[in-house]
């Protein structure tokens, strides 16, 4: 008996979001659309120069069980916070969304993770992350009877970025795989991509399931100038992947199965952070569930057309209603 | 020569804001539109049943504060944050709109308070204040150079809730009349009022130059069943008031001079947190600009409209660009 479709291991992260113009990421020399590590003292310099925010939890995998809850999937979350006050808005909002989070706050050590994500006029959100303590995810913090327990057990590629949270995600893979679960794995960044394709590539063939990525973290992957490419490329080495081109919608590809699903816009695109989390959200809901991969691509694209419409990094309106014409 | 327009005197708080039904407020024993403040235990039973919600800083007379300031005026906020991370978010939050915050954080104490904002399908906002170190600002925190060059002191209600404050808002109070600048109040909530309305009724009547109230406010003062009765009460007492009815607009009272001002909506009411705040921002920033009182209500209306069009108690709109068929 599986006590939850998805547990979700990643960086748990409390977002601060602000408008800014082009000129802020020229002036802080920042790449549009992508997530950079950042040490206190760049933060400081960053944060002083923003508008004023709004803060709001995020995480790429936390938004991805938070939206497998909306969903009306059963969700749980591993991550580490500390006991500060952003740890508490991190596990409240968590647990308020209907996932199941049980780590403790760490009495010490640096603090809760902070990304400060800016929102350019054409929606597109840039990410700084000063990761603190939830890089430290620590073998311990691994319950496996958890692992054990749940029908997919998905991982963000950011965790790669710390050499101890990667252990522990190995460890937490190889729990799930000796209980017969499914492991998920999403590539999270083009640039993190870069910084470790070797062992993602390896992790895929070896560990990998259902992969989850975009088109610029897919193409940095295989290395090829082409979607396609990359497409033909990910039929060999994965059992099922789900694969984002944004306004153009996603390809999910098993084997000689290839669907190709449209976008699914609930607005006018203002704010793209969560969108990926989203469709991961939506398509691992939809396996757990026992839908079709096509039906699960068009979840995805539900429940990341509906994140895109407003701010914030996590479901806002009645996503089962939304998804209930497509079931 | 003056460095300010306005120097806006509160309680320094982070807001945390979720959606409601009515049944949470029945649970809690909440009392709709309401302020009350609360302590660590109940603000942590409530923050426990609250859905996931957003962070952005509050506190009525640093919301007036942000609004001058949007408005083009000169503004700085005198109030007191921890130097936790909502402190940091609050400074941050404030700098960044523009206002000036000298104020140190404290490096010990109580921490940055926090407002538990709960809002109901029709836009009412209810409040829980956990004031922490907000409540102890202190003579000492007060910068009477600073004080002496505003030409309008404004101060909320709200401080008169710790006798401590109180003095301090009496000395400043005073620094600023001996400068021969203006003293302004608002009563900030109909039970600040019912727990201090003898010292608000004899500090109108010596020392208050530009009243704000709302309509359950000012009736509250007087204790009186009809609006009509407390105008005609304090048109005896003040110099100056603006009496705001929510979507019946507001009224500006001077002496033998009366204006009844329109609401302004800029769309449907999603939010009414912030309301007051915005509308003394408008009539201020009006006041210190030269305009006729008249027109300084018109201003307090547009921004009052602007503030609850959307979640949060600050403006997000381009104030100067919507005031300037106004003026």
């Amino acid at each position: 008996m599986t006590a939850y479709d998805v547990l979700a291991i990643g960086n748990a992260i409390v977002d601060v979001i602000a408008s800014v113009d082009d000129a802020f990421l020229v002036r802080h020399d920042l790449v549009k659309g992508s997530m950079e590590l950042v040490d206190a003292e760049r933060a400081e310099k960053l944060y002083a120069d923003m508008p004023p925010g709004v803060e709001t939890s995020g995480g790429g995998a936390a938004n991805t069980a938070v939206g497998v809850a909306a969903l009306g999937g059963r969700a749980a979350f591993l991550g580490k916070v500390r006991d500060d006050q952003l740890g508490g808005v991190f596990a409240h909002d968590i647990r308020a969304a209907g996932v199941d989070f049980e780590v403790p706050a760490a009495p010490a050590g640096p603090p809760t993770a902070r990304c400060l994500i800016v929102v350019t006029p054409d929606a597109e959100r840039t990410m700084n992350t000063s990761l603190g303590i939830a890089g430290n995810i620590e073998i311990a913090d691994v319950d496996e009877a958890t692992v054990a327990g749940a029908r997919v057990v998905y991982c963000e590629g950011f965790l790669w970025d710390r050499p101890q949270t990667k252990d522990t995600i190995r460890h937490a893979m190889r729990v799930a795989a000796d209980a017969g679960n499914k492991v998920s794995l999403t590539l999270s960044d083009p640039f993190c991509v870069e910084r470790h394709r070797e062992e993602f590539m390896e992790l895929i063939r070896s560990s990998v399931d259902v992969l989850f990525a975009n088109e610029s973290e897919i193409t940095s992957l295989y290395e090829v100038a082409h979607f396609d490419d990359a497409l033909q490329h990910v039929r060999d080495d994965c059992e099922l992947a789900f694969l984002t081109r944004g306004a153009a919608g996603a390809v999910v590809v098993s084997g000689d199965e290839v669907h190709v699903v449209g976008a699914h816009a609930l607005g006018p695109v203002v704010d793209t952070t969560g969108a990926g989390d989203q469709f991961a959200a939506g398509a691992l809901y939809g396996l757990t569930a026992g839908y079709d991969v096509a039906t699960c691509g068009r979840l995805g694209a539900l429940a990341a057309g509906e994140v895109i419409a407003h701010v914030g990094p996590r479901p806002q309106h009645d996503l089962r209603e939304l998804a209930a014409p497509l079931l």
